[in-house]
């Protein structure tokens, strides 16, 4: 069970989310099949008939930033306890039989989605299917599973925030970087809410917001969609919907009009590092072309060491050992785009900022080349074709698609939209949004003195 | 119609809120009544009957930290459409007799609480208390009214706040302090959410929160005990409860481990200035004797041109033209203490900042001296009686204290809590919370260039 602790995090998917299908046009596929059951359960079937294998994920439009205030956690608590069994499956009957055949499983959870996961053989698809469906509404809870697993949501928050300062620091931008919208608050949760969270909250939650109406099945893989559509209608379509849900409206950021800076001190960094986030639109907020427009220059300004900031920061200057930016496009409400560096030993902090203002000021400035968004929108759609060589990886382009304000069209035209990005228009969204009064600059520095942390 | 804009806004009150009865001890005077209707309804008498006149408040206890995410601004556009009318009285009815008997009103909102208040001559106050208690449940909103009304709140938001560059930093600083908290969110609103305030948002923050049960009768004045008791039977003690109200509570915030900086540039910044707030305990959080402790180090560290502040900044070593000081105890919440200055010209906000940090670094290091103390609590004390010159304070004392989580008691106990503070407990104070990962530290500079806002 994973989860989306930041923008970051997703940052990868974000960029892969959109990728789909340049090789549709490479190399003809079958069509990927989408249609809704009677319930509303949407569903994505992309074939893939390589090997007898198949892809199954449920994704639910529902995460972090939906959880009621007060109750951080509780998204990411509940897909914890959605292994924990229903009337007709007692909890581990499910893993057991996806174990049994040699199969994997995973869940995952973002501020917009929640997603669980499975590989199998195409022959044990079915099973997976009703035991899936068995718990989209059948969820079973004892306070004698949920306290237990509570223990454990607070060890990964530990091992994976608490112990790891990058991922401190990270929860402390996000939360200075949005003045109002709940992505400010940390997928995981805040630790002194999740220590509050119960078996009351989860089942609230998940009677609210688990629904065949609310969920997006995507299966990829040896089959055709009409093999899928019979499944699913068998299994799923079963489910009856239990809620209804309305449109996902969270609040909204007022305009950005302050650069903020957060520095945290923990004693077990290695290595300073500075990151900068700055709130941008999504592909689901933003202006036709302007989110492509981001993915490309956020492709030349931090991607790889071929990349402006790389060029300029470690290999021209050697002020830094490592330097970058990315884009999270994939968001329902406003997302991010960063830059980080790590500065050599003897270069300061703000030495490296400075070096870093001064590599976006010139892109702001001067603009990047026709050139450069030649060669960024080449290995952008070449990339999307090398993934799709993952079954798993076009199945998560779906599901966060259409968990996020996107649809399969849109899904299926982004090497198209890629396409059309040009120079000004990279360079007029570098303008319009690589503005410091919307950012957080972020130092990472070690802490010589530890100090007891305060109660509030 | 006024709000508390924010912590420093309340400041003032906050010193005043728990001054009460220093002149009690000074002066006998008659007790003050502390009594519940039947329908819930809190009512607290303090008699002063040095002129023939009464100050009536009716305090809810609900502010800008109570409105559902999304909405906010609600508790504060509420509060003008409470001059509405209702089905006996029409809009402006009410206010015309106020004016009529030559009576003053006014209302105002904070985080944690929303008063009514008219001061009248004692003759009238039973007719005052009909028309209030006519309102507590009777309001009647017609779209005619909340339209217009939104946009004078709109232009209040315009006047107070968007031409206000120390409240716009302000907001800045409050949203990036409070990192779970809603005491982050401007107590007006942010604009773009009071802009979709509608009717229904009035009516059921109305109807959830305005109910005898959730509210406190102040009476102040020309009267008795015994005559409000008769005077709220008749008038308040026929309106029935609409609402059940649970406890207060608010999602709290997580430990702070990372100061925070934000820098405001205005065009109309006249004078350059630096303002610092911490996350610290309110009267209503703290330990026994913290909040106490807290109120004499403001006092010493920057009240007044006998401060520390002002005498090494401004004084002695001539870098500012201000600085000082304060302290907000009055508050449901984890509340602030601040410190601000600003530079004399040639001197930068970094070289003041520095000044700053040497002197309350001086205080958590070497403490202040039981003979600053003594100083601070005879001043703090004197302060009290004095105030007490005004019935209007007085009423104020004992409503924000019973909407903020104290009690009479302690109202009338703080004399004797201001006493009991040693140099020690206001050094173990100062230790504990001048700590800056608690802190968020705005710097407010001209704009020469300004540039258009952006969307997110």
């Amino acid at each position: 069970m994973t989860f989306c602790r930041s923008a970051q995090a997703i940052a990868g998917l974000a960029v892969a989310a959109t990728l789909l299908t340049a090789g549709v046009q490479a190399q003809p596929k079958p069509a990927v099949g989408h249609f809704t059951l009677a319930n509303g359960l949407e569903v994505v079937v992309v074939p893939d008939r390589r090997a007898p294998v198949v892809t199954h994920m449920v994704w639910y439009k529902v995460g972090a930033a939906d959880e009621p205030p007060g109750t951080s956690g509780i998204a990411h608590f509940l897909e914890h306890l959605m292994f924990k069994g229903t009337a007709n499956n007692p909890a581990g009957r499910f893993s057991q039989a996806v174990a049994a055949v040699g199969g994997q499983e995973n869940a995952f959870t973002s501020q917009d989605y929640t997603g669980y996961f499975q590989r199998v053989s195409r022959d044990n698809l079915k099973t997976l299917m009703e035991f899936e469906a068995d718990r989209m509404t059948g969820l079973v809870l004892a306070n004698e599973q949920v306290v237990p697993e509570l223990k454990v949501v607070l060890e990964e928050q530990n091992q994976r925030v608490a112990n790891n300062p990058r991922a401190r620091l990270s929860e402390q931008i996000d939360a200075a970087l949005y003045l109002n919208h709940p992505y400010g608050k940390p997928v995981i949760g805040w630790r002194h809410e999740i220590e509050k969270l119960n078996r009351e909250d989860a089942l609230a939650f998940y009677k609210r917001f688990y629904t065949p109406n609310n969920a997006v099945l995507v299966v990829a893989g040896d089959v055709t969609t009409d093999e899928i559509k019979t499944l699913a209608e068998a299994t799923y379509g079963k489910v009856g919907k239990v809620a209804e849900i309305g449109p996902r409206r969270r609040p909204q950021e007022p305009a950005q009009v302050a650069p903020r800076r957060v520095t945290l001190a923990d004693a077990q960094v290695q290595q300073p590092s500075l990151h900068r986030a700055y709130l941008v639109p999504s592909s689901a907020t933003a202006k036709p072309g302007e989110s492509e427009a981001l993915e490309v220059l956020s492709f030349i300004l931090g991607h790889g060491t071929t990349s402006r900031l790389y060029r300029n920061l470690v290999v021209e200057r050697e002020l830094a050992v490592s330097a970058g930016g990315w884009y999270n496009g994939t968001a329902l409400d406003a997302s991010q785009f960063g830059v980080y560096g790590s500065p050599k030993p003897g270069v300061t902090l703000e030495q490296l900022e400075g070096a870093i203002d001064a590599v976006i000021d010139d892109v702001v400035a001067k603009g990047i080349t026709p050139d450069e968004v030649e060669r960024a929108k080449n290995r952008l759609i070449a990339d999307a074709i090398y993934a799709q060589d993952s079954q798993a990886t076009m199945a998560r382009w779906y599901g966060a698609a259409l968990t996020t304000g996107s649809t399969v069209q849109k899904v299926q035209s982004w090497p198209d939209r890629i396409r059309a990005v040009t120079a000004d228009s990279a360079n007029a969204a570098a303008k319009a949004w690589l503005d410091k009064r919307r950012s957080v600059t972020g130092y990472l520095i070690k802490d010589s003195s530890p100090r007891e942390e305060k109660r509030s």
